[in-house]
């Protein structure tokens, strides 16, 4: 089948998400120069044998006591192949028992962690992966339908009758759209979200700007439900008001918390809330229709209500796009398809049919059904809450139903938390975000960019005091910017790929893409100065600071890239120190800038002179005076290492020291200058503030020379 | 003479403020070591010639310019001996662009650097020194009558009468204080102050407490100096009261500035408003007195005030101690005898002379004067303030008395400027305080002392809203309590040395320290509930602090100093690799710890490779999958160099490298390994959120390792 076809293809290019995305393969020019390099460096001196055995394992000594006291950790190591070891988990405690202690409390907090080859049993069971990816799609339910009347009732109670068609032409938007994805899932199996879809058929500017609009519904939908979520509980328990702030900052630093234990653990926690949602939901629906059907499904007139605007297009339109709120969460499952267990597109596919259905037949039922019972928006409550009283005006079973849905809009944030970091891992893999955004954590979670996503959505909490309504009209444009984009970019697929069935697919694609598109423009005119500015600005800047970072990793990646090395005739001795060197043409002069003779510049020295090169010691004094004295000194002990003294009657030390070297280096430009810096190595964090910064100072001056290597010879001093 | 003698014993112990004293000579027994280490360098084998002329100037070669664009700066240095450079002032730029803009910057602000030969010409003339080091002395005569007689009237206005047999004690005090000084700066001709006389005779803790004592009044004079000066200012203008904050930290900021221009610079600004104030109250006493004169010096009885309290020892004590705040900053000479034109201590001496003469002449005629005229303290004007108005009744005379007192109240904390950091100056030479405070700047200033007073006096300013006038009763303790340390030193000093005249000279200083203990105690306790105890309380908290910075550098320089090399028998072959090594005796590994395969690390190893020791890679892999793409990758490269692969299944890096050097380094605990690390230099500061610091982490993972020397070898990135 043409689709497996392309998730192998795309297996191969290796852009599985895995933990190995950090180290991708060379580029086959790359490879074809590193063969050449490696044939020049032929006439290199071969170096002596090893002093010790690198495998560790074969060694029969007992390893001894290290100096600071722990005991040398040969058996953090197995050894598996020849020229393999394996890290055991000890092996990653960092050295220093703060390191050591922080990594404890992490590890009892998120658990223990887990192996690179957990990946695949870490991953979602589509039971589990429901809850999960549609927290998101199903609590806007909860607000959708609400959204949509409250505008239709400004035209008077007789408009609301208007909610039908509507409601027909959101579940013909929402059932196109589930279509649409569900075509894009096979299509890229390995991550079919906008961001890639539309980088891929589109280009990279549409692609950001999906990315963009996606990212900062992410965020807003964290900070939104977690406000709507605690104001559910403050309004359940009054005497918790003035503790909202925190609340809300508790409540994103313990989705923080879940999410990084990882999905498995993370999905546990949200399995129960999503479905007694869906369950309470339903039994009001058939609770509902059965009394209805009582009746013989005769519609109750809604209560009349005085008309504030007339019925016009543009109201009829800020309907519509309020009503499609309810799909926001809609595009969680395609970008979340690495998160399955194999065959994942598959998986993910079924997943996102069931969400779909789901939430059509929760959203038309509960639109008709307001309709029969005659329901009107209020602002005391809720349409939810009203229908809940009129179906179970007795029993506990309304107040189960308010329960669960305070509860899954608390949790509808966690979509966001499942699909927020991997959108920044894919645009990292593409160079459009910072590469730390690749790294997989303990627990095989992306903690940059969980954190990344708590501390954004926390911080918008904050500033707007926990008040987060007024960004309600914010979340459409940037989610349909990123579903139109998406549609349009399969459309484009189709046409260049011409499977088999294209003609269909590509129809049903550009279906979806022009009914979102419509959306997008409806929600960025209508409710463009409620809010949904911010976005059209916000997005396009996003997209710079994307292009950005990307420019920079390109270059960066030019100026690492592998190219062959010169004809051997060819090569200029005096080029420059950074080229592709080879080692026999590394011409070296050691360097060792002595301040004071004592225990540490002696062990500089003596490194330095241990290494066979050409070496120069330089001392820098403030004063002739003090210059004559050290040049004494150095005689009295044997001048051994040639002495340079400089006398620096301005009292600076590193700009001098500095400026001379890049004198010697400009002198002779193919030297490479090593420079040994002892360094005083303290036990006691508040001893530093004792000591200047001079080593630290002097290799950020020395950093930015050419052909300078600095080399620091650590002296530990055990107070 | 004897004390030319002792000024010479202590130039020779190198003592002397120079910008040297950051690198102090080597003590014998260092010395005798490093001949015997320098004896066994001599088996090492002798480096090779030099690849490049390291005196530059023989160089024929025209520089050529450098990667960063910048000329190669071998302008920068003359030769002046055959081993010797002498840096030019433009070598002292650093070479970073905002490095350079900001030490231009500095130079306009503070003017261009002073060569350290220039400190003898940046020391004071007398006539110069008097108004810098007499400002806060002479200025206490403007309050401290006032001091005195408001605690007597408390008794009624028939106890002012006793303020002429206190004033008569307190004369008594101050010529004898001043005369133990006279004896003292002769005896320690490159700095009395208390810490260093106190120190050398009764110990290092009551050294300590004197110094603590001096800074917690050095500060304490600079922000209730600067309160008093800003609020006389805002008393004439009412509009700026709002601005006391900003205006208070604007003049210490000013006092920072003037005084980082140096000495010589800042002695200009203080000239004309101390001898301004002297020539106002001199004017004021001859006045007086000849009005006095003419009814025949009969006092005019003082208007009849209501007593409080009655006349008890315990007020008149009080009395005694508010008066003798007047001789608060009388120790500034001796602390400042380097600061004077040779010979120092000469000018320092007669400089006191015509201090205590001044102070004695204002204060004595002043409390006379009061009496004649039958004044008494009245809260809504100064003592002053009203002997002006009775002496001046018309004329500008008046207003310029007023403006003189505020500009002298304002700049009496100049006194500590000077003061202060040549106070922590001599504590670090003696291992009590952080080594930057002997560090001299640009302009031969000590940077870090004044910045420190800077921040401390402003600290307590912006803590106290301006109004400090509750800092006033700490004054006394502190200060008193160096008199008594460093006067009881010196009674010490003298029954130990025995020169002609020890015992007048003894009983002088006897006669000071007791008088001065006195005044301690009665301040102590009539002062203790106003806030005396904050001082009580932090005197000893400091010389903790002192004793503990101490045992520090102690520790460092044990830990440091040059041993003599054990006996070429027992030389131990597995003994710690940080002992003093021989070069011959280094055994070396070289690892280098390659990430990916590129140019920077293709660059690392060949650094490795060229330096011709045995040479192990390593790499990290997060999966086994990638350890064989890697492995793959090395082969096709041509295995040049030994690679070890470490699979680190939980994802860590620095870590498992981490232990595994620890494991290498244990196997073989003579090894020296040589860690090279290729680092990317970027070259814009926003780039680097982009990068993973890693270099820098496995640096500071691998710098508490024994045995690691740790190598960068850059690569600069140009974009």
């Amino acid at each position: 089948m043409a689709q497996e076809q392309a998730a192998d293809d795309e297996a191969e290019r290796g852009t599985v998400v895995t933990p190995s995305a950090e180290f991708p393969p060379l580029a086959p020019d790359e490879r074809a120069a590193l063969r050449r390099i490696g044939d020049r460096w032929r006439g290199a001196r071969r170096p002596d044998e090893l002093p010790v055995d690198p495998t560790l394992g074969r060694n029969g000594r007992r390893p001894a006591p290290s100096r600071f006291g722990r005991l040398a950790p040969i058996e953090m190591f197995t050894v598996e192949e020849p020229d393999e070891l394996v890290a055991t988990e000890p092996a990653q405690l960092p050295g220093s028992r703060l390191g050591r202690g922080l990594t404890r409390l992490r590890r009892v907090l998120f658990g223990p962690p887990l192996r690179s080859s957990a990946v695949l049993y870490e991953r979602m069971r589509k039971l589990i992966a429901l809850p999960i990816l549609s927290s998101d799609l199903l609590s806007s339910v909860a607000y959708g339908p609400e959204a949509m009347l409250t505008v239709l009732v400004l035209a008077g109670g007789g408009a609301l009758g208007l909610s039908l068609p509507l409601a027909a032409v959101l579940v013909v938007l929402m059932i196109a759209v589930g279509l649409s994805y569900r075509q894009t899932i096979p299509a890229y199996p390995h991550g079919a979200g906008s961001y890639i879809v539309a980088s891929d058929n589109l280009g990279a500017t549409p692609g950001l700007a999906a990315a963009a609009g996606l990212m900062l519904d992410y965020v807003l939908t964290v900070s939104v439900s977690v406000a709507a979520g605690v104001s559910a509980v403050t309004s359940a328990l009054p005497g918790l008001t003035p503790a909202t702030m925190p609340l809300g900052v508790l409540v994103i630093a313990l989705l923080l918390a879940g999410n990084l234990r990882g999905v498995r653990t993370a999905g546990n926690i949200f399995v129960l809330p999503t479905y007694a949602f869906v369950v309470a939901v339903l039994a009001v629906l058939v609770v509902g229709y059965l009394r209805a059907a009582g009746r013989g499904f005769a519609p109750v007139p809604p209560p009349p209500v005085p008309a504030v605007e007339g019925l016009g297009l543009l109201l009829v339109l800020r309907a519509f796009a309020s009503g499609a709120v309810s799909m926001t969460g809609i595009e969680a499952v395609s970008n979340a398809i690495p998160a399955f267990r194999p065959t994942e597109w598959r998986n993910a596919r079924t997943t996102l049919g069931w969400m779909v259905a789901m939430l059509v037949v929760l959203f038309a039922g509960l639109i008709v059904l307001i309709h029969l019972d005659g329901l009107a928006p209020r602002p005391d409550q809720t349409l939810l809450s009203q229908l809940g009283r009129v179906t179970f005006p007795t029993g506990p079973w309304y107040a189960l139903l308010q329960a669960a849905t305070a509860l899954i809009l608390l949790l509808a944030a966690n979509t966001a938390y499942n699909d927020f970091p991997r959108l920044l891992f894919f645009m990292a893999r593409g160079g459009h975000a910072p590469r730390r955004f690749l790294h997989m954590g303990d627990r095989l979670e992306f903690t940059n960019g969980l954190v990344t996503l708590s501390v954004a959505a926390g911080g918008i909490f904050v500033a707007f005091g926990g008040h987060t309504k007024a960004l309600i009209p914010l979340y459409a444009v940037g989610v349909f910017l990123a579903f139109t984009l998406s549609q349009a970019g399969m459309v484009v697929h189709w046409r260049r790929h011409r499977g088999p069935g294209w003609r269909r697919r590509l129809v049903i694609n550009a279906v979806g893409a022009s009914m979102s598109g419509v959306v997008l423009l409806t929600a960025a005119f209508s409710k463009f100065t409620e809010g949904a500015w911010v976005v059209v600005i916000a997005v396009p800047l996003l997209v710079l600071l994307f292009r950005r970072i990307h420019r920079h990793y390109a270059a960066l990646d030019r100026a690492l890239a592998l190219h062959p090395p010169p004809a051997a005739g060819s090569a200029a001795p005096a080029g420059p120190a950074e080229g592709e060197e080879l080692p026999q043409e590394v011409r070296h002069l050691v360097i060792v800038p002595v301040a004071r003779l004592n225990r540490a510049s002696l062990r500089a020295l003596a490194y330095a002179v241990s290494l066979g090169r050409p070496t120069l010691a330089v001392h820098i004094a403030p004063e002739e005076a003090e210059a004559d004295r050290f040049r004494e000194q150095w005689r009295a002990w044997g001048d051994h290492v040639r002495l340079e003294t400089i006398v620096s009657p301005y009292r600076a030390v590193i700009g001098p020291l500095a400026h001379y070297l890049e004198a010697l280096h400009a002198a002779r430009a193919e030297l490479t200058l090593t420079v040994i810096v002892p360094e005083v190595v303290l036990r006691r964090r508040w001893h530093r503030p004792l000591h200047s910064r001079a080593e630290q100072r002097l290799r950020s001056a020395l950093g930015a020379l050419p052909g300078v290597v600095v080399t620091s010879v650590p002296v530990h001093i055990c107070d």
